[in-house]
């Protein structure tokens, strides 16, 4: 009874969910089981989590990404807290004040860029106003950083030593939204520890759902002090489930044997299939480099139209401006084919 | 590779999910569907509720009883507000300050009774001393009933209807804690609209997890001004799944064909059973109607060791006061048996 | 132009400010003066409060009560956590949900007894009760004691240690609820130092208002890593003035030079020589001890109703239950004379 | 003792408290008066707005204008709301987060000119944007505009009707922040009605504390409707006094006879005559219209250095940015002489 979502390049979180964390769940159902994590899959979640990243972590499945983000936040942000980020993270645009909300009103401070990421010199000077306005201004908290970013680049991880080197530097807590985690690490080669907290990352959203998961995220934290008192900050938002076998059993699945990189390469491959594909096309300018699952790509209005009429999903992105055209995203996920990518680029040909 | 959790009587939330609910999700999971509540499943719940409810409600659900009774109150009480209670409602005692994070700051106001209800007396009574303290007091904002009780008995419909009576003559907006609903309609054998908003219930939380859900409530508003912005509030808490779909499918397997109600029948039976074998035991005191799926029985301190040595699963429950021995809650599911009641009472006769 | 509130009894923030006070206001009106904060009386402020309690404190001031208590509580318990006091306490009876909504969602936890005091035992108990709930309950965070109490009582230093020390062994911070702390301290006959940090008290909420200030009243930490941030909640909350010198200058006029103590002698002598009047009749019959400057008495209804008639202002107290008659708090503050006392003496004698 | 700010240009907040306002205190301390607002100054309040504004008003006053400001915009937005207003808006800038944590997690959303001024076509364009987004956005839910503004510009009447009407055919309340109302009622000419409620603001921050108050600010709901609880939202947040007469007793001397004007009137004249003082200097470029009583100009770093070392006090602007020197604020109070201005010039002259 699913609808007919054919052609569908519009996000990751309207795929299926992935056959072995289906059988994960199944699996899980086989009788009654201790509730709220007394359960043999989150106690052991903790100990796959720790192999994974080669340090003891604390490690908590939660349900969405917005979730898991202003968790994490709120862990890190005193009320009078500000939060520097891209101007365009998913934690600014797309979580309705759900930093805010969880924080009890810290302020995001946005930076802006092209490319999605942010740098140690906006930030340090982002931190020189602060501190010039005093008890005035919200106090430099923390940094949170979108790997991959909201514009499908990756920040090679040079870039990101030197950006949590300049957080430290400032006293601010690092957190890294990994919503699109794995596709990052996919493409950085590197290990789960050399990505993270051989990096500086303190707390990380470790994203499930838009790569294969039913509903399933986990806030991981490598800086274990601040982590006190999280099992009662997500019991006290209503995020702890009941049955929480049932969202660990998902990350156990996701992380045990490689299925989250194998999933996150699927989709990376197809974005870059439909990258080379789309810059053999003269009315076609890719707008940002794809290191990950998605492409911004500026295409003629009248083709988009037609596309749609085609009944290609995707986004428009006003917040990219462009000459000529528009600016459209694409998303591969775990579930894109390489019939997929090749029906639309021959499609796109066609409609031109 | 779940737990030995055999001869478990120690809650409704360690049963497993019910087969056509976990049938449900494997059908949902079909191909691609739209996010965030815009798929087929999501779009049918709205209309099914309405048909169950014989009115048009809003219905929205999320995925733990915590979440829903917190974005139910917060909709009903500003931070300034005061929330009528039992002193023992589980918003009270099992939530861990979610009412006041959600709301922002309002207060629980506890109204003490030996069975688990409030009543009108207690109520005026509470609301008159508020109106003498003025602007010093939190302004009287809401009741919140839990029906079944959180000791296992039943408001009555007349109970329920003076009960609302008195909130409305105080201006105060009501709430039904329903986790376990299911549980006393069956006990009522009345409507699900009879239960509730014939009954002057303003919004429900409708629970299905403890009642053979993976992770599935529902706030449901009958007062539809009052549900205003209620989508924007559940996404900034985090509890707008962006797979909606796998919680919808949940609640339409749970309601559509009367699933909800034979769970709860099961369970009721199954509660019932063991009280009445209870209650020929000359060392075992029934505390309580046995009205849904929880029996109350105070046992000596030596026959409870003995059954927790034979692997029996149970809490005592010490906000019960005993003249002898000590309070014991015992819970029966959906998923309990027969021959599950009977080896237990075979057995406490046997170890006492 | 003040309205005609002869024959007070009614509170101790109904008298105006006492002349020395507003002497100091007029000298603080010299020039301009740096704002929020820098400028001389601030500055000076910290070296006196360190003087007078013989150890290094910070202390901030703030215009109200209430702002002091829930400032000071939300800087020692996360939004998830508890904080015990007695059940009648200002925190939780008078101030319409300040805590509750400055910490983000934290729970008073309320135990009774019959003389505003908590005590070590049912501290322990509720701690060992929460310890059981766990994350379902709030975190045990913090205790609040209220000295002099509520109901005019104040607690002996050793019963102060014994309670402080029940609640270092829980791990909870300790705030003193001073808005008649000069009250209890005439009393104690001890040091600010003995009556409070030597006794384990963490933070307090100094008050001046009652006790002939215009608007001042002062957090003051002894636990000065518990104040890590203070400054910038204080601002967020629109508690940082920008003439902050207006507010600074009244503490130092109250504190420097034994006015504080002066004030509350005459207070209390006030309230002991009513108490000493009220015991001599027959029809009186005193509810509590008098040991700071309230007296808690009950009276016939019909000699209540011509009190009030005669046009004594007082309040009756139905948070105290008596078997005849009805509960009548009288509050004697600076500005209360020996002629209002016997005058009141008289009347009462009169109208019986 | 109050320190020697000579030379003061750097804010209105650093002036002393004026003599009749002063004298306004002294006069409401003559006795006994009835707390929270139980005084015949507050009493009084009402009825003088009403009449200054020529419509019923809800006056309330509060210490500081954050807090005035804060807790208005915590009536007009849902904790899941968006607030439109200039990038520089005090409440932006300065308040610490204040808007964010009153409003339980509402988000500023800034839109940035050079003038301090937001216009319609922005405004429509962001809330076009926030409407597709859908729930992933905050709620476009208030605007607020800053009249003076923060760069000393004054919006003209039809200025402000064209951008309340656009905020009225999108739904959004208006709040205006008066922090330097009177200013900017002196430079329209016109009265406190039409610069208001017949202009579409909802909520004023009505300042006085910057214009020769000790501490005090108003908040004036035009629209009445609109203030529904929020006696208890002031006292939920410690900011209702218990001696609310000394501030009711500053806001009358303020309002009723014409000081409010007089105060500003010399305060926008002293900031006129430094602009036209500035005008004549080759090396100073002015870089706002001076509509107020701030002047922004642009002077040689040397210059700057030498004006410091002279013991003037202002304040570098780094907000703005220049292509020569540095932006400079020069803010004139009631209390500027035209001595005080001359000598600025003067002195200006001889250290270039």
């Amino acid at each position: 009874m699913a609808d007919a979502l054919t052609r569908n390049f519009g996000s990751d979180n309207v795929s299926p969910v992935c056959a072995p964390i289906l059988a994960a769940i199944q699996a899980a159902n086989a009788g009654p089981s201790g509730s709220y994590g007394a359960d043999p899959f989150t106690e052991r979640l903790t100990g796959v989590a720790a192999k994974l990243f080669e340090t003891d972590v604390l490690i908590y499945p939660v349900a969405t990404g917005t979730a898991a983000n202003a968790l994490a936040l709120s862990q890190i942000s005193p009320p009078f807290g500000g939060i520097y980020c891209h101007t365009g993270a998913h934690i600014v645009t797309d979580e309705c004040g759900a930093p805010e909300f969880y924080t009890g009103g810290a302020k995001l401070l946005g930076l802006p860029s092209t490319t999605g990421k942010i740098g140690p010199q906006a930030l340090s000077a982002a931190v020189a106003f602060a501190e010039e306005m005093g008890v005035h201004h919200v106090r430099p908290s923390a940094v949170s950083v979108t790997q991959a970013t909201e514009l499908g680049t990756v920040y090679g991880l040079p870039e990101l030593s030197a950006l949590t080197a300049a957080a430290k530097r400032h006293g601010l807590n690092v957190h890294m939204d990994g919503a699109r985690f794995a596709n990052a690490l996919v493409r950085l080669g590197c290990t789960p520890a050399e990505a993270t907290w051989k990096r500086g990352v303190d707390v990380l959203s470790l994203g499930a759902s838009k790569n294969g998961a039913l509903c399933a995220e986990a806030v991981v934290f490598f800086n274990r002090p601040l982590a006190e008192g999280f099992e009662r900050r997500r019991k006290q938002a209503g995020h702890l489930w009941s049955k929480l076998r049932y969202l660990s059993c998902q990350l156990l699945a996701y992380l045990e044997d490689g299925l989250w990189l194998r999933n996150a390469a699927q989709a990376n491959a197809m974005a870059a299939r439909l990258a080379r594909g789309l810059a053999e096309l003269p009315f076609a300018s890719l707008l940002q480099n794809v290191e990950a699952n998605e492409v911004f790509v500026a295409l003629p209005e009248k083709l988009i139209e037609r596309l749609e009429k085609a009944d290609f999903h995707f986004y428009r992105w006003p917040l990219i401006e462009v000459s000529e055209g528009a600016a459209v995203r694409l998303v591969a996920s775990y579930a894109t084919s390489e019939a997929d990518v090749d029906d639309f680029l021959r499609e796109i040909r066609k409609l031109a």
